[in-house]
């Protein structure tokens, strides 16, 4: 921990999913400052209100600062508790939801936070699709590649297995992924297991250092994390890609987060409806 | 979509991650609504800005009713055609950002969200958590046990795989599973493979007759989904968590991001700092 940095609280009677991730977008918009995080679930009781409240207050005088308190709790008795620390305290349903209630024309209704519940349809769509990704991570199945609603291809270590993972696990997305090895670029043709399919296949690409890094990092001093190799495997890949006309993304500078959007959006894909 | 539904945007210059988990979290305190959701990511030139403005002027006068955009973008110019929409536009940024100025004694600075850069330390702590979660998923691999933040156990489909997936996405966590089959359950002790790592493990479990119904989609009419035989696996497990001491929870009424939130809260697992 710096010296100086702030201690940020991401508070909720729920998982503290929505107050985390709403804080830190908003803590990103200040990179300069240090920040110290705390990520506070399940505070729904009158007394574990009152317990986080002793630790605020505690924290405000071992700092010297104003702690930051993020929280997103539906229940007014716990707001109460909470605003009367000495912190800075936001709480942006208590901001916006007399704006939705007005424009609804009706009051809001439940404490809690929408992780709480279970969408039964949703939890079998996310389940049928992690079964999918994990049968078809790195080319191990390559039977029934007509379920999938996409096919990402690329070198390894290019982002494919995360990408699928996550497209499984936020949206319920069926999505296999298969390697393009060394053999695959000798020849001009796509290889035999995905070419009937050529309409899901999307394809990853990352730049030549990236690449050389984050293999080096797996098995140091290889040929496999040499520049020499990873440049080959690269210039092969994005070739086979314009050849056969496949979209593709070079992932670099993107998190998973950001791959899996941009695959959902250039692919028009359907995601499973949260509500 | 029913009649009735609202419209409701989830808008960005990034991902749109932050809008969409604010804004589900707010459309889930008014249950009796129907709200028709649509996630619109990388919004990021004032040309797509104008573009997406016209859509949401046309939803209104095609639906009769004003839509909701609940939007999470840094750039100001942006933002200002938004807000001409004719539409309920939410801006929490906006909103929030002032109060945290004032308490930081800075002004913002980057436009876009925090998922749009990549932290190289917290990209390779989740590829290598991803890594282990694949490779030590089901029982698969045994060993480096040693290395597990946590070893999930439990009968089939008690939401293992999922939950392990999550933590090493979302949080870096290093996360095994182990299988407790019906040979298992012969013995007083525990399995072979997880008996030197007590302190790790974690045990799921969950209701009967979701478990019959889970096994029963995989499954039909199969003796592994029936009743009898998962009243059996049940009680059997639960009696090996409480012989051994071994924590556990029911994750019948819980989504993945509520079973992983409880595991770090429960163990006090250390996640990848996201800042």
């Amino acid at each position: 921990m710096q010296p100086n940095s702030r201690h940020v609280y991401f508070l909720s009677n729920g998982t503290a999913i929505t107050a985390e991730t709403l804080g830190m977008s908003l803590l990103a918009q200040f990179p300069d400052h240090a920040f110290q995080t705390h990520t506070v679930p399940f505070v729904d009781t009158l007394e574990k209100a009152h317990a986080f409240a002793d630790e605020i207050n505690r924290c405000r005088d071992a700092s010297g600062h104003l702690p930051i308190v993020i929280c997103t709790m539906g229940d007014d008795d716990l707001i109460k508790v909470i605003e009367h620390c000495k912190a800075l305290v936001i709480d942006p349903f208590g901001d916006i939801l007399p704006r939705l209630e007005k424009v609804l024309a009706t009051q809001h209704h439940q404490p809690g936070e929408s992780h709480r519940t279970v969408n039964p349809s949703l939890y079998e769509s996310r389940i049928d699709a992690i079964d999918y990704a994990m049968q078809h991570d790195d080319g191990g199945k390559t039977q029934n590649y007509d379920e999938a609603d996409i096919i990402l291809v690329g070198v390894s270590r290019s982002g494919k297995t995360p990408s699928c993972l996550y497209l499984a696990l936020q949206f319920g997305i069926k999505a296999a992924n298969y390697p393009i090895t060394e053999e695959d670029m000798d020849s001009d043709r796509l290889p035999q297991p995905i070419a009937p399919f050529k309409k899901q296949l999307f394809g990853l690409t990352t730049d030549l250092q990236r690449l050389v890094n984050i293999r080096e990092e797996r098995r140091p001093n290889s040929r496999y994390a040499s520049t020499n190799q990873c440049r080959f495997e690269l210039r092969a890949v994005e070739e086979m890609y314009l050849r056969h006309n496949i979209p593709y993304i070079n992932t670099s500078k993107m998190s998973v987060e950001e791959i899996s959007a941009r695959i959902i959006r250039d692919n028009g894909l359907h995601r499973v409806d949260l509500i």
